[in-house]
């Protein structure tokens, strides 16, 4: 069996309904993020499908890190998800530090593997969402363990459209899933995240969304 | 400049005296472990050395982990540190979580590689102290930050009396560092890192254990 990380975007609510009969255990991260509503979405999908779920504080961490998603950061740049500006919200090693952590529940709860659903389109601003470092923290994980935990990104070769339409297979109502970095009552349709969000639900989308 | 993992025993304090010149900051974690005394020794020692520190509570995290180090597991055994029944002390993927936070947190401050002090004695019933783990998630750092942040592990080939000795050239005093896995007030003399330290300080250890 496995254990989820889940934010309570797309992706990763996507990832949960996909193989939610192989799932043991989900874990999301609260780290300081702007947009800690997404963490109420995670709660609910994983209430709806009865699957575990822990919250795990990790603002500790968080206060020693830089970044504009943070709330100790500044402003949410507006624009695409891609442009070189949006790195200012760069968590730095925000899924290294969220896979470890998942590493080790997971061997604590004899779980054989983690999932996690970061995808291609992050791979432009995101170095700790391409193939390369998901390689690497994969053997880190099998090396470091007695159980020899294996790393699962079903996702990472594939666009955010590509997971919307299979999303769409599955039933998913993407309104219960939160995107937006500002995080405010509703999605504010300009940041590079709802950017990304509105191109990717395109012809499908229930969003709410700021006038 | 470089990041160091401190724990406040004697491998860590060595390298910390070794490195001092082109150590930038030290971190020590605190995730529930019986032995917590030992960060007031990673304090002593960073104060001595004029190296700011901080020490970053993960019991958050640590609550999900199993292990008789912790607070929440079992007994500390007695025995050799390198017997299999020290495998019950194990905090399940620890250098794994300490050292991705380390290196997000050597990203945020400019820092451009992050130390650690494993060493080849550590490796018999540590999976993630070896060094395929190590040459992974050092990889998985180079190629999931944005500085390419390195991870050093010089001792990781050798024994911990090695380390002792080069600790007693630097003139290190041992007394300022703490080992035994049981935490009380002096060092109890029989648990595994008591005797592997017994025997590393061999001819010159000046280290209170209990009768």
């Amino acid at each position: 069996m496995k254990l989820i990380i889940i934010s309570g975007g797309m992706d990763s609510v996507t990832l949960l309904h996909e193989k939610k009969d192989e799932i043991k255990m989900a874990v999301s991260f609260y780290y300081g993020q702007k947009h800690q509503k997404e963490l109420m979405f995670a709660t609910l999908n994983c209430e709806e499908l009865n699957i575990p779920h822990q919250i795990i504080d990790i603002t500790n961490i968080g206060n020693h890190l830089k970044s504009d998603l943070l709330q100790s950061g500044g402003e949410i740049p507006e624009g695409h998800y891609e442009d070189s500006i949006m790195k200012q919200t760069v968590v730095p090693f925000r899924n290294g530090i969220m896979l470890s952590i998942a590493v080790g529940i997971a061997e604590s709860n004899e779980c054989e593997s983690v999932l996690i659903a970061n995808h291609a389109g992050d791979h432009a601003i995101y170095p700790d969402c391409r193939k390369e470092f998901i390689d690497a923290i994969g053997k880190a994980s099998v090396s470091g363990t007695y159980a020899g935990i294996k790393i699962e990104s079903p996702y990472v070769g594939m666009s955010k459209r590509d997971i919307a339409l299979r999303g769409k297979e599955l039933g998913i109502d993407y309104s219960k899933t939160w995107s937006c970095y500002k995080g405010g009552d509703i999605h504010c349709g300009k940041c590079g995240t709802c950017t990304e969000r509105i191109e990717a639900l395109e012809g499908f989308d229930n969003t709410e969304y700021e006038k």
